[in-house]
């Protein structure tokens, strides 16, 4: 089957992971349960390099977004943001009432770790959020060496949103100092969506300890001693079919190797930035590409909106730039179990379509 | 199929409404999104009989539990509290910093009107919340009664928790003056766990208008203007699978006929009464009796856990009670698509293994 949505999620999730979600629900509270998130952990452990504990969310990543922050701030929370999803951290920080600054990066610019140094030498945070592929520019941040200023300053709680790139960029969750690297469960690791997930450290879990107003679903510590106390369960009914897409998806990504999977999403990426390139330009700062999706400069004055609704009736989609990069930009996005020849397809159907 | 899972949710799924989870993922920013939403939204303002707006999230029931009270208290919350789950909701209110007062009663009892008519007339408070069928103790509590009694005070937002009723009792919102209605998916409607949603009146919008700090993902005034401004979408990425599956049981449900899916959960109830009366006792107050479970009270000291092992081993799970209740009760459910003949299926194994 060819793949049709290029949109930075959800995006086409193959047959064998869809029959998964099909399967006969289990008691959330019986030893099946236990064994099935138990499972997931391990493997999730595998695909962030990480020791921590995983936590699972029955919502969407912005659940785990307004969790993280609300959950570790005690003093202030620096928002670091190049883009739409960093906006929408801090906006869940301030509607939250934590005390929160946002610190924005001009449009399709990265977060160079000596800003987060500038930051964090006010002394004045105690938690620090990244994004780290941001859909809206194409903007992959520096994840790893950001890490490793954060880890000149005493007691920063470092959080990062991998919502379209964990399954398809490597991170490594320990040796990049990060607390809690969260995600959804519908772009680059290729399910349905309707769940997210994140690592959590033992400095989070502490931090967490002392804050109040943690409120309830998404109460990070809460989920923590559930599944510490009550061997890997949940404190509410979770989506028990994404629990069986998710540790069946696993598999298949740790069998096809997680260097493999990396490298894929990174030609799929090369194919697209070449394309763009001759036709079009790079939006994005080209230091600090996304393998996951590539925006592109609409320096051919071409209607975006046109190209989809062709592109719609060859049963393609892409995305339109977002917000005010709305038909100044397009974009192309790649995941999951995406394959260049798949990405090819699309490409020759763009081609067609604009006279290329 | 014999149906297994007798416990209160999640139970067995039909296996038409479970391929419905397998179908191919869509956009969820396209009219075919838009589309699905909105026949939902017809569907269940049928079987809720309102023409109240319905938000649906992405989540278990507790978190349109917590964005009620959360969403629409300005001054004081007055939570009833007939077991587990109205305690629950205090607990919600209080972690978010909700001015909140807990009003119990006796566990087995129920929530009569002459005692929210007490609370009420303090002129303290501007939510209510009120469990329908609290599942610790198999009672069904007078909400349209208590419903008569809200009318007599001003600017009241009548909140109640239908997560294991909907869809297996009646519930008349607007007849009822209920606000806020809310239910999770995986009880009484017959699908997998993973979604949420509640009715959602004028006067509820316009109250949550006036309340600060209500967050993010669960600030119902922001689902709700979503939904008018987008076209009856999502603020967030959705769980679109169990969008597909709702659609679809919706359509049978009504294709059932309302009353006679009542009906059929109220025969369940009564087989189960009758031969909890012949070898146990009822542990409820008959006058409020739920039609989706029963709570027996274990007098002949038989061990729960064991005939439990027991059921599991011929492939049937009842549930055990519910915290203190633990042993001393035991709770047969029967929701969703169940049948008499499941029902009765069940009380014959129970009867061999407890020589009856």
């Amino acid at each position: 089957m060819s793949k049709k949505l290029f949109i930075p999620g959800p995006i086409d999730v193959n047959e064998d992971v869809l029959a998964q979600m099909a399967k006969q629900v289990i008691s959330h509270r019986g030893s099946e349960a236990s064994a099935l998130q138990e499972a997931i952990t391990e493997k999730l452990q595998d695909l962030f390099y990480t020791k921590n504990n995983i936590l699972l969310s029955t919502s969407s990543g912005s659940g785990l977004m307004e969790g993280s922050i609300r959950s570790c701030t005690l003093k202030r929370a620096a928002v670091l943001s190049c883009g739409s999803f960093g906006d929408r951290w801090y906006k869940m920080g301030v509607l939250n009432g934590v005390p929160a600054d946002l610190f924005k990066v001009e449009l399709g610019k990265a977060i160079e770790p000596e800003m987060v140094d500038k930051v964090l030498s006010t002394n004045k945070y105690d938690t620090v959020m990244v994004t780290h592929n941001e859909t809206s520019t194409g903007i992959a941040n520096p994840i790893k060496e950001i890490g490793e200023v954060i880890k000149k300053y005493d007691n920063i709680i470092y959080c990062v949103d991998a919502v379209s790139s964990a399954g398809g960029m490597k991170i490594e969750v320990d040796e990049s100092n990060i607390d809690i690297c969260l995600t959804s469960v519908q772009k680059a690791l290729g399910l349905p969506p309707g769940m997210s997930l994140c690592t959590f450290s033992e400095k989070a879990k502490k931090r967490a300890e002392k804050v109040p107003n943690r409120g309830y679903y998404f109460d990070l510590l809460a989920i923590y001693e559930y599944i510490q106390n009550k061997n890997y369960q949940y404190p509410s009914t979770p989506s028990l079919s994404h629990m069986f897409a998710l540790n069946f998806q696993l598999k298949k990504i740790l069998n096809e190797g997680l260097d493999n999977r990396f490298n894929r999403h990174e030609e799929m990426a090369n194919l697209v930035r070449d394309w763009a390139q001759e036709h079009f330009q790079i939006f994005t700062d080209v230091n600090y590409l996304s393998n996951t999706l590539t925006v592109i400069k609409n320096t051919q004055g071409i209607s975006v909106s046109n190209l989809n609704k062709k592109l719609q009736e060859r049963g393609f989609l892409i995305a339109n730039g977002y917000g005010d990069l709305k038909e100044k930009t397009f974009r192309i996005s790649h995941m999951g179990d995406y394959t260049v020849k798949d990405v090819n397809e699309l490409l020759i159907n763009i081609n067609e379509i604009l006279g290329f």
